[in-house]
């Protein structure tokens, strides 16, 4: 890095040149990140024309925008030839209005007609994630042939090692991985060498399920078929990578009572921060109110033993914490579709076991505390630890079953987390702690 | 399924046979996990030798250890012959000792000694992720010559399309995938095409590392060499999205203070579920205490105004939800390699800001509803309201600031989560509230 700087500053740029040369692409974007805008220029313009292309497609938008904004137009038109059409639509996509016209204008009329379909495809679809850079051939061809034919068409296609096979009508029929290929005597057909046990997704499937599907079948590249089975692109586990990252984020959001967004913290508008957060404060913050009722129907009983009030603090959070646990337990589970609805009845009788260990351990040694140590009195004393007790299985039976009822009800399970455990099982506390207060203690 | 059964059943078994070898083996394992034992065997029996060895591999450990309890020595060498490497020492890792025996009396030498080695690796190191079935060769060699040994090895390996070239003391030295092969001239030579930009791991790296290299680098074949360069070899892509799953369960798992499990949760028994839950419940517990401590130190001021009670369940909560918001992004980007230390006072400036916007509306509203529709009161209205308002801009700053402070210190920014900032934050709001009320009330 120091040394790039350095070797700028004193103009020797085809020194620059050989060191760029022997890096990574993806670290050469990085330097861009941190370079002010003169200086990424004139290295970008120093790099070879498909180096530079390959930088570009890992620059942030920021900087991909600040670069077109200042290149030829005959530059940006060996770009956009370079670039993988799955890049080239990301990257169209955060650009503004003017910047997409002057792309877009510089491409050629078959890559823009390409583009302009994959823009269509709704968001977080299979046809959003794919790419339609691959290879197909006819089942009736020769191994022969067909890596002839690949011989000529690879160089532009994404790195892939999985060719397909159609009909006609070009309708997914198999596919053949280059392993087999080259395994394969060159005069036997495709057709006989092929895999056709495939599976395959449709345009409009959901990213999340796609990538379960990786995950189950442990697979590299997954066919994108239209609605009549007619091959139209293909995922790479790559982009699956990045679709987990995204979905796993979109969770920890939901899970800590925010609206998902896919912008990167740092980059995020205070306004669009605050706007993503606000609703569900607002929503858990009435719903906490509740509570506060329950705390106003005791009122008397409060105003004669004040010291009830002291516990109240232990209690919420405890009964919110053991909830939580159990709810993020069981949205996981179901993320990873290791839970079902069916196991509902499993889930509450192993809930009400642990909560019976957990609940008794930590009723001990809260008794111990406040009786020998506190000093606090033994009516009070049990009346606290009996309360925390029914808390505790309250808490982590309800936080099991909770996101399977939501799951049952196609709600997001992830939303029945530790915000909305927490409050529906403060509400339940207190009113527990409470009557045992009125009942035990004589008030 | 049920076509299985029927044909089962009435003891049709070369139909189901013909019917089972059109189908994934991902997918016949499914069924056998819902099969009790004595179908299972007989299915297993009637499989070819090499689909139920990849069945197999498939199974649960359950389910495996039923199957190899049950099958001949025989049948237990072939299956050790047939399975990839990598999988056969996670099948030996959760096999009882007695079954280990068994396993490794069948298993040729040269297995057997590659199994205890990879065996010996850290849990969550590349050794323990990755699989020694590689292909490669001398970069002296041609491209045909790499192709015909290629033809040799390759149906025994693992599923990849890269091969790696090693200079003669093993060390690794470039790699070439399959479709460079195929594009190359025959007689060139394997050093001349290779790619010698690698990015390559050691044997003790850590899975998590490991992910973001593959994340950072868009790569499908990762090497691993041991610490003087030389080759021992190779993580897949496949194994990298268990990891990053892995890795997510842990983290969802720390942010609900639990210490994490890589058990299913529908198999961990309650004895360990409740073991993972207890230490941090009761951590908690106790720090929640001091929040207790807070309300008995005004207990006579809470004694002459009862009611400023039922506002503490709406403190700690919002409180609670603002701070988990902020740390969860933050953990998140931490996480993502997205925010770093040295980002800090950004995020406290960002934060700062968010929490206004928030602070402003949720107060505003609160206080319309309390001195409006509840009738509380101005001055009881204004203490909570300004009290909400403090709370919030703390629990954001705290929340933001605590996952940062926790990476610089080599703690895992994920317990920075929740449960430990809702602690917090309660003490330091019930102390606002209760100072602004004594002083602003009278009394």
């Amino acid at each position: 890095m120091e040394e790039i700087i350095d070797l700028l500053e004193q103009n020797r740029l085809s020194e620059l040149k050989e060191i760029l040369l022997n890096e990574n692409p993806i670290d050469i974007a990085d330097v861009f990140e941190e370079f002010p805008k003169e200086k990424c220029l004139i290295v970008f313009k120093i790099l070879p024309k498909d180096l530079s292309s390959e930088v570009f497609s890992y620059l942030s938008p920021e900087k991909q925008q600040e670069v077109i904004e200042n290149i030829t137009d005959e530059e940006i038109r060996f770009i956009m030839d370079e670039m993988y059409l799955d890049d080239t639509v990301d990257f169209i996509e955060e650009m503004p209005a003017n910047i997409v016209d002057k792309i877009l204008k510089n491409t050629s009329s078959d890559k823009r007609k390409l583009i302009n379909q994959m823009l269509k495809y709704p968001d977080n679809s299979a046809g959003s994630v794919m790419t339609v850079e691959y290879i197909s051939f006819k089942g009736s061809i020769t191994v022969k042939q067909a890596i002839d034919y690949y011989r000529q068409v690879a160089i532009e296609k994404e790195e892939t090692d999985i060719c397909f096979v159609t009909d006609n009508k070009r309708k997914l029929v198999g596919l053949i991985s280059l392993k087999t290929l080259i395994l394969s005597n060159d005069e036997s057909l495709i057709e006989d060498e092929m895999e056709t046990n495939i599976i395959s997704v449709q345009t409009k499937d959901d990213q999340e399920e796609i990538a379960s599907l990786f995950r189950k079948y442990d697979i590299t590249t997954m066919p994108v078929v239209d609605n009549e089975n007619r091959l139209v692109g293909v995922i790479t586990v790559d982009d699956i990578v990045d679709v987990i990252d995204q979905e796993n984020t979109e969770d920890f959001q939901k899970m800590a009572a925010m609206n998902p967004s896919d912008q990167e913290y740092l980059k995020e508008s205070v306004f669009s921060l605050a706007k993503h957060r606000i609703v569900w404060l607002l929503v858990l913050m009435l719903s906490a109110t509740f509570t506060g009722f329950v705390i106003r129907r005791y009122e008397a009983t409060l105003q004669s033993v004040v010291i009830l009030a002291m516990f109240i603090p232990m209690l919420m959070d405890t009964g919110g914490n053991a909830g939580s646990q159990s709810s993020t337990l069981i949205i996981r589970g179901i993320a990873l579709e290791e839970i079902e609805f069916s196991d509902i009845f499993k889930v509450i009788w192993k809930e009400f076991r642990v909560s019976l260990i957990v609940g008794m351990i930590l009723s001990s040694f809260n008794f111990i505390r406040l009786y020998y140590f506190e000093r606090v009195g033994f009516g009070i004393s049990f009346v606290v630890c009996i309360s925390l007790f029914a808390t505790i299985i309250m808490a982590k039976v309800i936080g099991g079953v909770l996101p399977l009822v939501a799951k049952s009800l196609k709600i997001d399970p992830a939303i029945m987390a530790s915000p909305l455990i927490t409050t529906i099982v403060d509400t339940a506390a207190l009113m527990v702690y409470f009557k045992l207060a009125v009942t035990f203690l004589n008030i």
